[in-house]
């Protein structure tokens, strides 16, 4: 097993955690918690495949990804009530598979030769559009498209990637290159409440 | 005309009619109807194939399934005052229609030489998907995430339609065994208001 | 540069000015404000290229479009307070979106070759179905399944594409009378609130 296969494993099990414990707030019966769970975890790099073409999508093709997902959400009914207390490990669980996620995306438009910004588009998606479908599916405007920067670390996580991969710089230093970078501005971020300043329009 | 084909047109009919009902009780327009009563209908097909990459989707390389969703809908235009007190009837056409999607869903990942979970998996999703896709457009927790014992119906559908195919039984004994057992698990459910018990986070 | 991709130009400016602007007055932060922009803007769009399966989608191989799409988002963003007091403007951009949408969907489904209601069909969808993707992001009922006469618009201007383009009328013929019709049906149902009559279902 590669890094890049333990990496990925991990990202699965973090996203499909947080999305069971977020379906299980909503009160949704154990089907729904298992499609939220799958949703969350796969949601981001299915919508990535399906809009390159890059079909049957990842998980028909590596059924492992099934079994980690299963294997994620009983764990999350079981330790339901301990989790619920464990808000700070949430919340790295799901910044540990934003990371992940960034340097996934970004290795598969790297490997399928897009224009840089397709790039990181494609990284950012992979990324975060697991918890937008989540939301949409829970009848939520998605979290992400008012709170705090999440997306943002990604983008930026990709952008480090592309540049180090420039330079020639070997996988490692890739990976923990962007995961540093990824998980830090989430953390400042959420540390000092730092968002990006909106600008709105008042209605009547 | 096979027989296939045939169950096909009945669970186009049943999902497109319980579609416009559903938008009709929203005070959608006519267009809007239409929309709802196309996306209940085929939304789960049309997931089913972007997912594992059939594309042009089913309904683009066969015309009829357009023709039959709109006779479905303006008969269910014509006739929804009538149809509201037939909430039997209404039941009876959407559990019929999930049976039946799910020996479609079934049999195309057979062909396709998907993974057993897979296969029933995408047998699920083409049965089940269509009401999400539905719920999701009228801006709705979708229902089956939260009430009954339904998309487990097709689960356990589809994995008998998966064991009795391995054991070479012929189409219309897998055909009709699956529609039992989809239809019969649904009807028990509702009558006797089981569902599956439910594990969740209260908020504090 | 040709007529079509002058058009195809503006329509995707179009947009990404109205998602913008919707965006905003949702309080949605500057990201979410961009994927709003532009989804709204190439929503319909690639929602076309998966289901005919014709990937990477549109906006991947062009990345002209991305600029385009940050360049109108700037600018809304920018000229948020003065384009306020431009409803009618907004409109306006909002209707000149739909006819060059309407004309580019009725195109590319011709190019394939499909029956002609799938070309209505794909036509309706490119140019009406970015707008349902924003509202089902801002998690609102899509407005034109509620609200005056805005996708039939977009129905009759592709119907009147395929029969002046079976009459062989050369192409500039076809995209003014397209456009015409369709902004002339837009223009006519709002000034006059105009909808489609309604049946509904009363709830009990």
């Amino acid at each position: 097993m590669t890094l890049f296969n333990l990496l990925d494993i991990l990202g699965i099990i973090s996203f499909a955690i947080s999305g069971s414990l977020v379906a299980m707030r909503k009160k949704f019966d154990p089907f729904g918690v298992y499609i939220i769970a799958f949703a969350t975890s796969v949601g981001g790099g299915t919508l990535r495949d399906v809009l390159i073409g890059a079909q049957p999508v990842f998980w028909m093709k590596n059924t492992s990804v099934i079994f980690f997902i299963t294997g994620s959400y009983v764990f999350a009914i079981f330790f339901r009530k301990f989790l619920k207390y464990l808000s700070k490990s949430l919340f790295l669980f799901d910044t540990i598979g934003l990371g992940l996620y960034t340097i996934m995306g970004t290795e598969i438009g790297l490997k399928a030769n897009f224009h840089p910004i397709i790039i990181v588009s494609i990284a950012t998606m992979t990324a975060s559009f697991g918890g937008v479908i989540r939301d949409l599916l829970c009848n939520e405007v998605p979290v992400i498209f008012r709170k705090e920067i999440y997306a943002m670390a990604s983008v930026f996580g990709s952008l480090a990637f592309l540049i180090l991969h420039f330079f020639n710089f070997n996988e490692s230093v890739l990976y923990i290159s962007t995961s540093l970078i990824v998980i830090t501005i989430r953390l400042v971020a959420v540390k000092f409440h730092l968002s990006i300043p909106t600008f709105y329009i008042k209605k009547k």
